[in-house]
């Protein structure tokens, strides 16, 4: 049982950026849940609810931090998250995104996924095994990874709909469009109907905290 | 009359890249034309002068190379061409792009267009007003511009069609349905059907070569 | 009637880095401003409404800060402003300056510059024309930018001696020397007395955020 | 039955950088081989076919270039080898690697592992699952992989042993000390022995030439 | 009489990074000191002491702080401190670290060293004379400079052993195989039995603050 | 006696970029000599042999390539200069110059300074002391060394004045105002009448091949 663990910025982050994954996981018999670090207004907390139950995973964490930084007190919070939901694939955005809490976001998950492993922290430290970074406006100019989403792409799109307070800031559907466009995108590059865009982000073995340290085989 | 000067490395770039812009151009009474590095096999260059035809743009210049290489013999090729054409716009490709011919062909055009501007070497230097970069297969992360071709849309699609010997190499219409998807992401980002983007390089004034200098006004 | 808006560090930068431009566009006929982040000792406020009167440009806005780091407040007041000035150019430090207030004003006026554009944040969003990077004591390498200033030298010269709290704390002049020597070299550079050297930075589209989206010509 | 090829510059390469793995690997059923780009003096050749039978083995390929240099001819020598042996591991050097001949031979393997894949080249075309870069002399900062070799240790020090022409250059058995003390390092950091340390790069996806495409699952 | 001055993230950073340069500088007659930022849990303060006994150095400067991040107040005390104890040579950690603490800690050092040669700050400002970066558990890709300490190569080995609330936190004495393996092999690099490894920081001037300018000599 | 080397692209170079320093290495008792790449035309090797003398420096040694590109060949014949002269400070362009041939020099002096310290190559290898990078129309932003050349300012005055045919390129003057204006501007920054400016580029230890190895102090 595969275990999927996307930790994102804003509610609707986790939709527009890899709502088809978790909802793909869920469905091959998989956990997949949401953490998420603000919720302003806090009206968004109930629309991220009604998109996790959309989606078809577990109800969501919701930090509800005010500002988003990259600070020992949050990354201990996402830490100790992450040595609880011990998952085998952590998803959040990209380095390189236009927004800043974005990019801090991924400094926090970043240290989170390194602390999370450390035996001289935990009990039972957790070592993530694959770190996914997806696109939501900035696009990924060289995906590692096309997932094939069109069997869930239908939650996907419903999903989207549970944001009302965000969807109506622009009008012409823009949201609805825009993802449907970079889904189908997204599909063409991988010879599919709908795809999600991802950077596969190798982990590092600098110190001595680990538990499971060499491979015994490539 | 607005100048646009698109080097590519290799018949259909330039449709895929910026026939878009290209065509718009040509329509808005501006000259339009195409450099081309390569054709291999050689019956590219008739996919290419039909697509430019299509596009209702200028005969192209095929220089026929072997290999894309930034040398000076090449350099001074495409700069020549520059001093001729006299562009407002060169558009090229990006220079994080996958392909190492389109990265080679970069560096070429960015030599080309700062020797093409030195009153040393050209009794006419011509100073590019615009340095545009393109998308092919590598998208852009973060576009600077977003150019609205919807009113050629059908130009850009029909030259498309005009190199059989690309399109044959996919089944089910891989570049047609790639470039479409393609410019209605960037349509739904730009507001409009369908646009292309582009990175903009701003050009550095490092030398004592051109004639024409400081500014007179921000 | 162009419009530039100058966003600095500290009093005296705006004298340095970008007095004559300033000034010149004030000359011609354009509206020029100042916002200054800091001032401390609180002296220098008055040291820059002088400077800005010799100047020949509007009154400067004074925020006070007490340290500069790019956060959410701050861009906010920046941002505001920017929506209200209503900017053509906008100009403020370099990334690789060494002075981590300069860098950190950077930050904080790209995202400002950003934010101003948000019709979702704004009534009446601002899209920046051009943002342009000066040079202080780190130099810029590769100018795209050579502003020729030699109209109005004279007044960024006296400007400069508006700063009696700064001159005093260096022997032999240096500042006025300086600032001198910097000019004439990018006058040679720029074929004229005296010159300013400037970054060209394009601004990104990543977002659904801004009003006026595609372009329709290159 | 694990395919595993190292791309080398030059003989001895393969056992300093990744002579535990190719050993490792055989030993556990798997299948090794060696491509090696150059073989000056000719001796070495010989000198690469000892070490190879001592490591158990495949024969190495030696393409024995007068100079190490990414051209096409030469990569597609390489992606012909690939789409011939089928690795699902390749191994070659750091693009950080002090020595020219590392970085080129690094070039050139990034290139043919992406043109190995593509269906457009080869009727079989070869999709590598993983591309490891291995450290000589210029050591991995923070290691991706470190790979218990404890196993075949005795092994890659006799292999080392294959190389009089090397190691003669140097007195006090500098090479020998180096590969032991280097191995016991990364031991130390992976909790055995002898390990060797890795990057692990992961393959982009970009253009349409692959016959496996999208994921079906995380 | 050399001074030497190491700036560290926490207790035992200066053993495990520096302990030899310090240590051996001070057996040749110089003046080693360390300035620690962090002590948690506050016994490590009595640890670090005894490992500063060990090596043979001065009393170590213990900060305090609770977390480590650059700004003006910390900057402050450690430019204070450089200005105080006038090093030759500042050691401190590499800013590729994979420890963001380590991270911070060199961006606060690297501003110390510059704002403590300021005349306009300090009454006797100090210009530093060397800056190197150390490696404890991430290594130094390609050091410039490798320093024998087998002389007191017991020393460290002693210092070590200071720590024993670190140590316990690792069965099969980590710590110690660690700190022995980096030096062989950082010794075999460097032709003797135990050495450090150093980056080399080149120090800017780009200011008027500085007493001492230009050189009267290469 | 303090032997300095400068390779350089083009004959003048050497004049802009470090005549200064050349001239004040000789005038101090030291010995300077210029290594120059190319001579197009021909009657440049003239005005080099003229502007040397002026300098007060040795007969320059011109290699007369036809283009600059990092081969192994033009490697080896700057690694056997320097093996042969024995510079303690070698002296050439930075790699982010705008002059595509600067680049390639760099890179080539780069390698050749590595080689002539390898003991396998060379009977007598020479290690380096000090490689320094020098501005000729692209600016240093921030230089690590401002060498006070006021001294021997009149002969690099002259020095410029023994290249008529590049002079003559420019009217105005303008080599001859640029020359002396970056010369102010350093001056300024460097407390002197006239200084040049170069970046500090330590110099890496990773492999085996040096007979000089670890240092015995700080």
């Amino acid at each position: 049982m595969r275990r999927v663990l996307a930790v994102v910025s804003h509610p609707d982050d986790e939709t527009f950026g890899c709502g088809g994954a978790l909802a793909l996981n869920a469905k091959q018999g998989g956990l997949s849940q949401v953490v998420c670090l603000t919720s302003d207004p806090p009206e968004r907390s109930d629309e991220l609810r009604a998109a996790c139950e959309t989606l078809g995973i577990s109800e969501p964490v919701i930090m509800g931090l005010e500002k988003i930084s990259a600070e020992d007190g949050v990354i201990r919070q996402v830490s100790d998250h992450i040595a609880l939901f011990k998952p085998d694939v952590v998803i959040t955005h990209i380095p390189s995104d236009y927004h800043r809490d974005h990019r801090a976001t991924y400094e926090i998950v970043k240290e989170a996924v390194e602390w999370a492993a450390h035996m001289t922290t935990y009990e039972e430290p957790w070592l993530v095994g694959r770190l996914l970074l997806m696109e939501v406006n900035t696009l990924i100019s060289s995906p590692h990874v096309l997932l094939d989403v069109s069997d869930v792409w239908a939650l996907k799109e419903a999903a989207v709909e549970n944001y009302p307070t965000q969807l109506s800031k622009f009008k012409d559907g823009y949201y609805q469009r825009f993802t449907r466009a970079k889904a189908e995108l997204r599909g063409v590059q991988g010879g599919c109907s709908y795809a999600e865009a991802f950077i596969e982000e190798p982990l590092q073995r600098n110190g001595p905290f680990y538990e499971t340290k060499a491979s015994k085989s490539l």
